[in-house]
């Protein structure tokens, strides 16, 4: 289990929700309350976008969030209005910064909560669905970065949401063919810089938790006395693993099966529905090789 | 705050204590129970006697000790008559290898739990009183390692239970000039090779836990059935800061103030009675210096 | 470019050829003399057998051999009859110690100095290849891994000479489908822990160096005055990438083209054909998934 | 031996000078041609001042430069108008965090090439000679970290040549109670984020290489046709172990004990003199202390 955050807003600097609050993601990666372990302490990574270069930045470590000194220097000096920060609990898989949150391909980063079950079992058949443009990408060994790549694969750079309902319906598909149930658990977020997307899905409809912040507007009108929250901007929004404190309002759970766009204040939230049968039936790579 | 454990006996592999225990070090490393945190992920030591060359082998890391492979390989491969394995919680101090416990000097090891209350305070008079000689080995920023200099210092390798006493004493007479109230927290191991020498003392007298096995033949004698103690060797001891199990009469907490002294089945326990005033009525280094 | 030494005899310390030698692989790490690159800092790993367990152990390390403190105490206390020992030089992918050799499978262990050429371009092709049952193995993204387990799938368990001769001709046979030229260059070691088969190959046929010590029988009659080698069992014998000194007589290079079995004083060095068409003429994974 | 280099100017992104000039700082990691070893690979670190906070950014590492993929993103992203940068070759003492250049005081850098002879004999006199309340921030092993805190202790923030010249003399008058000859080889800078300071000075008066860039209005007119030069701000400086390229008319080798300051174009040479018997005379804590 991992947690993470996504920001969208004015730029501020990392650090105000990576370590500044109350159960920041720094706390979390210590004592994390709604995941399956508390302990967060396998890595971490962060990516942010800023004026500089064509592809947002991107620091992944091995070292625990918690006790990573240069961790603390970036999130002090970056300032950035869009970044991603996670913290990795892994289930068995090696540390490595390879596996390692965000995953970066051009300008699209990719940060995940979650597995998918039996991924020994069906890892060869989702590679093979790969773009095979894509596939000397991987550099690691997480059921994380297949997914992002099984997206990339269906569109993610063109239509997100409908890529990330295809390749959940098509790990489903697979593990369907294994005889493997409810495989899909997830809670995850892709961001090209403009905008974030984030789902919530699991086979089993018990996905992991998922939270986004109430509109900046309406918590600065709540409580005018917080000049941390006076200092957002109107479009400012977070989309967490779970709540960054005990502020009463501020935080509001994403329904099961569901995906929300966070873009410039205008947020939206759609079901999530996994698109089976869509890459099979077409004659995907996998079939092909089978 | 640390967890550590020591083990004496017949050559086992160190395995059999770091991993295959009900309530492991590496099971305290993500979940101890009787410390002041359950995580202990700011890297660990384990240092070892064989039958090769003259000083024990000793393997540190930065990692936590829970996901570090190479301590996996290690543990299955090296069998020992003696050892000692640490997983260190830092209270702020860097993380890196000459921060992990054990440390070495010649054929000695030095392993801690604890603090010295206000250190950056009294740093740099415990570290006038250090033998000349012995200085440059000091690498790391602990407490700890100063403790262990000391202790050499005043005789360690002569007398190791007056050492500690007299270190102990020290550490307290140093704190008094300086209005430090309660400096010492500690339950330390040291050994030699031949025998462990383990002591739990604070200066309020509400110790870090500590506790000793049960003697083996004792143990061997009340469970007939358990092929795993039977297997032990009469001698073995370990001495841990928390129990590796639930066996009904396998641990005994050692009494406040206490000093054991394990070797060849023939252990003793005695009170532990920080010397005060000696060094400074003697005119230690830092007296000579203020 | 990689350095590496495979080790067999009666047991040593690791240091002694990793350490103690006039060029040792720790002064390879940082002044290989044949090598593409005078340096071979990108992580290292050793892996030895000994009387415990069913596998052989592994320490693998993202650091520069040259400096890491834990492979000096390891190779100090570690004696092994036979053992294997690797630095790297990466070339682009990824300092993790999931692309360190050795690698293991069961009790084999698998180290590499070389490439495939364009290798991003035929990954798949190979990933293809490897039986499925073993592909959940692969966690790094080195081709070394790959063409490890490309020869387990070709058969490296029951007759390894012949599962690395298929290996190479499928590789070429892949690399020729795209047209990639001279596409293997390769000086390899594998051992089950009873014999080590190296081999010293490439496509355009000129190969990395590669170097068997002389009969230890040979050596002690002719240098009765060095106690070193008067040490050395009869049937002792080294398998480098550069010879470890300069004493005359005591190194020979392995020809172009061939691979020599060392077991037990009676060694082999045979031609090393790449077996063409095999895999490919035999329906193998990738041509029924083209 | 270490490489280093320092940036003035306008801001530009730490990439310009560290990865992307012909002989770059990561070049020199793998092939420095001045120093006294081709290799430094023994951690590295990047300082930087930018519009957030009160003191400066820093990223340190134990990893070689040449293969950190942080440091690439980093210096990529973080622009800055003053700069350091330092690549690290271990003598021996640890490779740790703590141990990579820059150190930093509040808004003070600090970065070293060179080494105190014997520094094991004369480390005690020179901590003892550090302020008492800088002590707590040395938390490393090198010679460099207590040279940057004795400058302190002289008075850096005030007077930077004044307490570098008496840091230099009283290592040399330490060292001479001890009988070591020749102790002091340096090249150093020190910032405070508005000008530079860097010396070149060596008791035996054969100090390591240290130049600075020719006047950046000079280049300019020099060399029309090159987009790169034409780009820097007209007080664009850099100061550097050894030229970055091979441009005729570049770098201009600072004298033998000299002492450069470099703040707004308008930069200054001066005699470095090591300032002897001051501390000594004056009764500074040594002297006490004995």
């Amino acid at each position: 289990m991992c947690r993470w955050l996504a920001y969208y807003g004015d730029p501020i600097p990392i650090e105000a929700l990576v370590f500044r609050r109350q159960h920041s993601l720094i706390d979390q990666s210590l004592h994390a309350r709604q995941g399956a372990t508390p302990t967060n302490g396998d890595g971490f990574g962060i990516g942010w976008y800023d004026e500089h270069g064509d592809t947002p930045g991107v620091y992944r470590s091995v070292h625990p969030a918690w006790s990573d000194r240069n961790l603390r220097e970036l999130a002090a000096h970056i300032r950035s209005p869009l970044f991603f920060a996670h913290i990795r609990a892994s289930t068995g898989t090696a540390v490595q910064e390879t596996n390692s949150h965000p995953f970066r391909h051009g300008r699209w980063l990719f940060m995940h909560n979650g597995l998918v079950r039996e991924f020994a079992l069906i890892r060869r058949d989702l590679l093979l669905a790969v773009d095979p443009a894509l596939l000397p990408e991987i550099e690691g060994s997480t059921d994380s970065e297949v997914l992002f790549h099984l997206a990339l694969t269906f569109g993610l750079e063109d239509d997100p949401v409908t890529a990330l309902e295809r390749m959940a319906g098509f790990v489903e598909d697979v593990a369907a063919e294994h005889g493997i149930e409810d495989p899909l658990q997830m809670s995850v977020a892709v961001t090209d810089g403009e905008r974030i997307v984030a789902a919530r899905y699991s086979s089993e409809g018990r996905s992991r938790s998922l939270f986004f912040s109430t509109d900046a507007r309406v918590l600065k009108a709540q409580y005018p006395e917080m000049p941390e929250l006076q200092a957002l901007s109107d479009d400012a929004r977070a989309v967490v693993s779970e709540p960054l404190g005990d502020l009463v309002g501020a935080w509001n759970e994403v329904p099961e099966a569901s995906v929300g766009i966070v873009h410039g204040g205008e947020d939206e939230l759609r079901p999530f529905t996994p698109r089976r049968g869509a890459v099979r039936a077409a004659g995907g790579a996998p079939s092909a090789a089978g």
